[in-house]
């Protein structure tokens, strides 16, 4: 795999021009508002695992339109006090999976709670136990990404990040989670939404998006060669006349219009050789960001990005920020 | 592409298990009457187009829950008394298309209908218009295949499913078609849906069912090196316990448990290199088919199959049924 | 497939050096006149088919070195006075297929004349029937690319341009069409010999080159990724010291210098991630056409270009240049 | 991916010949005997790490010849008692990773275990830190499976299998673990040196064998598709009358030939289209396997197998053998 | 490369019914007669190389029609006597290449001479210097398998097999050359050739065929899965109703019906995961070969064989019948 | 394959920074140095062979760390006087092979030396006899390129560029070989080498290069796209933090640098379409290459290069320089 986007030395100057509508900021204060008459309490079942040293709680929560959504809830079974809480949200396609794949957080003693991606779920690497009522009463495989393309207010991902945001006041009313410390991360899809609820969630205390998806769309779009970006270009390659209106669709739930509006600080990543989330599209993300932030690019990485290395660089940035 | 499913000389033999549920005619006659409580006649509104030997309608009727569904009427702008009608059904992941993509059967003096699949229509070789309300308010990018599948009742087939044999209904409804001369006819998705439809509805006048996918999903799930039966087989690689209750759930809309019940005349295909639908699973419904049939062997052939060799024979094939 | 060519906000910009050698216009004027000493009158014979809203006819004429062309004269059976008529040229491997697959100009008024590619003609989209008397008795499976290579006067396609422009003189004679109403139409290979046909044949009405191939080979050799420029960069990697000579004897047959003579108005189509004939190589022939034209690029699409779109706008297009 | 191995429901009765050549015990004697010549004693190191939950040591014990090999030793912070273990070994290319990568069996209450492999440990999945003495001072990228084929005592997995069964005695020297409470496991090549160890080193509690490599190399390097078993392919299709001797080598580390010694406990899986270690290699072991055995088919699965399904049913095998 | 043909086990026993027409004989004996007619004597040429202990001529002879085909002829420096000498056909695409790619039998002190293909020639691993004249004026690329492949007599191969018998009889011509010792050899297209010439020309001491190819084309056409016999694949694929017609030509040239026809002692090999002359056409052929025979089977080979270990094998071969 | 490098008129002109080290020169002058502490004789074993106008030698020299490495000697068995020599390096993988596939330079009149590389020789093109005592008792399959890749004086290469240069000291000590016209040559891993040894061997009298690998690693690692350039991606993909320790390493055996300090006259070549030594890499030691020099670019060409073309080139260049 060589590298197919910019040169390593052009990533970091690479810029996009934002693109968010005029109505931009009341289209989510309105999408919010509406999902917000909904009650944002968690109900948190006890949940039997193998696990000893952790306790499992399989919280839902109402999401978009007042719609059940599960996570999983992991945390010490030692503890005292309240916890600093990480809300994490899945890969395209996948879903919160089982707990045991839900470990590293919280066996670093953080609330960890992982959000249901509605409809998505059905993965060899995750499933999940949320169906999007808006489509299919379980989950599926993909496509998602063209969903209500064509209309802003329809289209399935203003559904997921009014989610994902309805997961960061959830965590909120945890007894277990510490309302001040809530972090938001992911990686690829999860880095997106991460982006997205870090923005539109107030006092979200850290933002983690590693290789994130759902960025600087009109880029990734023309370069991405594998992937769930390319269901959008074979969308425009079939409704040869849409391209604009899909864009226009997009550019609501472009992680680059909620970065030029963030606050928090965030850690970014991006992998230099990575076809599913091109570096380019990742670094004009980072560049529009403005909070406090950091990248790291792994230089010979395909869209596994920093694994393990990044959980370790990402509890680093926790422990700076979520004490 | 070199063979990869029997060799050609075992086909004529293969033979599969029938795999209908006991509740199997309960289930559709139950299905189609509800459908059937929502009137059944076209709405024929005229259509402007380049055509100038023939005429076009955007015709309308209500599929499964009522629901609007979309189709073309073209036929010949010079006839006299009523038209035998070809009822068609696009493959996966098309519509409708343009009225300038069916010509052929109308060109030929026969009222030609084609139904857009209701959420598909999002391919370059063809578009659609008719969203599936359960679903999303445009058509877009598979994957169509797992939505519903651990419910037989919500399985996506089932709705459309229903669409083909609303389709011949309306069909009949239409000023210009003689109602006992309803064919209908596909290829791959559009033949599986032939089978089906050739069986529920009453009275249709012949069958035509190239490469027909929605075949005998065992085996196809198993050996299906491209296309749409592989969403089946990634479904069940990420849940890896539900297989039994989606092949239970998938035997109400296999064409093997519809061709054991039919009984109009039908002409198939199958192609011998067939990474899609793989040669025994067309032979394995042929077999199985009750009604009078015939079968041609596209040896050396991909999922084109017969391509306009099929469009001759088939023609040959209406003029004996359909006069 | 991502992108693989410019970023689509250069390719309006994109122009090559014209490469026709000093002879170019000479060359083409012998040919034409040894072709000319031919009888140009084609033969018609009427052409059973199931088809009843349009007549077809197995058309003969003769093509360059006076050897036999064929062509299907599609036509629709109520018709007063002569008609306009497109002059359509397969793509690369196919022939003038089945009178099923030559339906959308004949069922819209036109005159639909359909050329065989000598030699060509067999490709699972459509077969042929015309050999080329300088090769094999019958058409075969490609490669075309490189036969005669060495040398212009031998060059495979100097034969192939020459039927086109025969063709259109044959369409002159036919007593159905009006020769002041002749257009010529392709894609593809198709699109490059309408362009070649159109500069050369006077008097043609107007040009339908959607993807042209034979365009600007000397970048295409460099860029294409995949489909029949690639037999050129196998040529001259196995024959390492005959690239000019080689180069030399394409520029006979660049649309890139067709283009600079043409006078009638045209209809460009290109497609963004086309990987068989690069949309900077067809921009390349658009910008060096010298008659009036348009271009549309399909920006998402690969080769397949505008499919059915593209037949509406050239429907469109022929109404206003044939009336 | 479509199946390419038997059909599933040959596979429980796939049996292959015993390939043990007559000094197979007396070789694993004498080779366990030398290595048993140095201390077995784990050298345990604390090791930093920003877990809270759980306490991570940096192991290092005598392997083969003597040589370093390092581990990680993970358990939970709350414990009494000696805890039962899982020694864990990696797949192909893979070393002991992060301690982060290491949580599933310490977060449930096991001692756990994770081996380095030598040599290998350089995968983005999971590096390692333990070179092979008899190769290159670091890590490296494959292959290895070719390294001294042609002399069983030479061979690199007579090191490998070496270092297994001294991890299992080390793993009895910690001070935390119950030596009569000891597990092997892994997944792939861990699989396959779960086997081994569980033959050779007396006493293991119980043995996990996921997807197994090293698993009747005469069939699998015949059918395998992708992975390193086409190292031995490769090899032999170098040396082209070296096959008969290389087959001779493997045999001293065919699991096929330690299952038949096996008196442990066993949990098993194999997954239907694994192209790497194919189902009927599994099923061989599998069914020479001589102690109490049970055996999972991941039917649509891939080499990825079961994944935290697996974990999940691996935990309860362990709970019901380890207590 | 995993096997894709029979198990290397049933490949011995692998036997093909024979397929040649009632005029097989009669064809032959008609067509080389037609051949005889012209000159058999080989023009001989110095030709001017950097070999000190090889001499190099350039060849012609009368082939089929009498069309002139080159070929080399590399001889040792240092000679006494007339030498043995071995006739060899290139692999498909390939043509005499330059005598510095004929070193091996010259250097082992036979006469070697390299016949082109006529036509072919277009590889980078060598090219040739002999047009088809009954196609274009230069080699070119492929395809050939198809040219005139619906008539026996116009089949394009008709014409090579009859240049390679003319070579042989050419070779007796040359003064350097002891015209009772004179092999035929070649791998893949030369290997089938090889069988055809030794089986047609009379007194061949000798035959090597290494992987040969034009062999048993009912079942290769079916199970190769890269090379030139996909072009008779896409033919049929094509020309749907024509496969019959097609096979009846290939019969005429298929090495299976020389092979029941042979008298000369024969080496031949075939390689265990061949995609391209699948083992089992090999072996096919090798069981229907009517002289003394030996087989080596390359296990775990892909078209390569066994490379530079044939050669050797091949060289103690000629010694023990070519003396 | 289209062009994946710079375009053809910009490789002329790319140069690359020098990355030598400040330590280069005494890094190898003290490697060197050590190894000149053990005798350069070549020990010369008659080796029997069919050849019967070349004499081969089985010799043996001892190179690194004094280890023995093996080498052909192929000469003409007719000559007078000590000849020139052409010591060749293989390609990645292979070793010496075969005496038979080391005739071209030897029948034209030179002592043909052919160096194993240690350890590899395990490739169906060729195969070796020289192990590498640092690693595995016989040749094995790659990888080989990171090996010791984090320690200059352990890293591989150092120990196969040290064989190299000692290459050309045991042909000075052959009785055949004048030792003042000894060329070294070499294509890919075997033209790097050439490039080293022809710059570390003092008085070496001509270098040949095609299509050099060991060459300009940073750049290569970032574009190449096939061959073992992606086993220092891979590395460098899995040990994330160790990419600059890994140039720095591969900086003392780069073909740069090595370049830099020549003054042999050289013959280059590149491939313009070559995924695995990139064109713009080998023009990059081109540029830097401080002694006379020529280069040739094939332009269409993949990894082979020039094939067969270029050895005639190189034949014409080694009678320019060593007469």
């Amino acid at each position: 795999m060589p590298r197919t986007d910019l040169p390593f030395e052009e990533l970091p100057h690479y810029r996009a021009a934002p693109t968010a509508p005029a109505d931009f900021d009341d289209f989510w204060a309105q999408t919010l508002d509406e999902a917000a008459r909904h009650d944002s309490s968690a109900v948190v079942l006890p949940h039997a695992s193998p696990l000893t040293t952790l306790e499992v709680a399989d919280v839902g929560f109402a999401g978009y339109g007042g719609h059940p959504v599960k996570a999983w809830l992991v945390l010490p079974r030692q503890r005292s006090g309240r916890l600093p809480c990480v809300v994490r949200f899945p890969g395209y396609g996948s879903g919160r999976s089982s707990p045991l794949d839900a470990l590293e957080y919280a066996s670093c003693g953080y609330a960890q709670l992982v959000m249901d991606v509605r409809g998505q779920g059905t993965n060899e690497r995750g499933t999940g136990d949320t169906p999007d009522p808006e489509d299919s009463p379980h989950p599926h495989r993909p496509g998602f990404m063209t969903k209500g393309v064509l209309d802003p207010r329809r289209y399935y991902y203003r559904r997921v990040v009014t989610d994902a945001v309805r997961a960061v006041a959830a965590a909120r009313t945890l007894d277990s989670v510490d309302p001040d410390r809530v972090a938001v991360a992911g990686s690829s899809q999860g880095g997106g939404l991460a982006v997205a609820a870090g923005a539109l969630a107030p006092g979200v205390a850290a933002v983690i998006a590693d290789v994130p998806f759902l960025s600087h769309f009109r880029r990734a779009v023309e370069v991405a060669a594998e992937g769930p970006y390319l269901e959008i270009a074979e969308y425009c390659r079939a409704h040869r006349d849409s391209a604009e209106r899909v864009f226009a669709t997009l550019s609501y739930t472009d992680a680059l219009n909620f970065a030029s509006r963030a606050t928090a600080p965030a850690a970014f990543s991006a992998a230099g050789m990575d076809p599913v989330t091109p570096p380019s599209t990742c670094y004009a993300v980072y560049n529009a960001y403005a909070g406090p932030k950091r990248m790291r690019l792994w230089q010979f990485n395909n869209h596994e990005g920093g694994g393990v290395f990044a959980v370790e660089r990402n509890l680093a940035f926790l422990a700076e920020h979520l004490g």
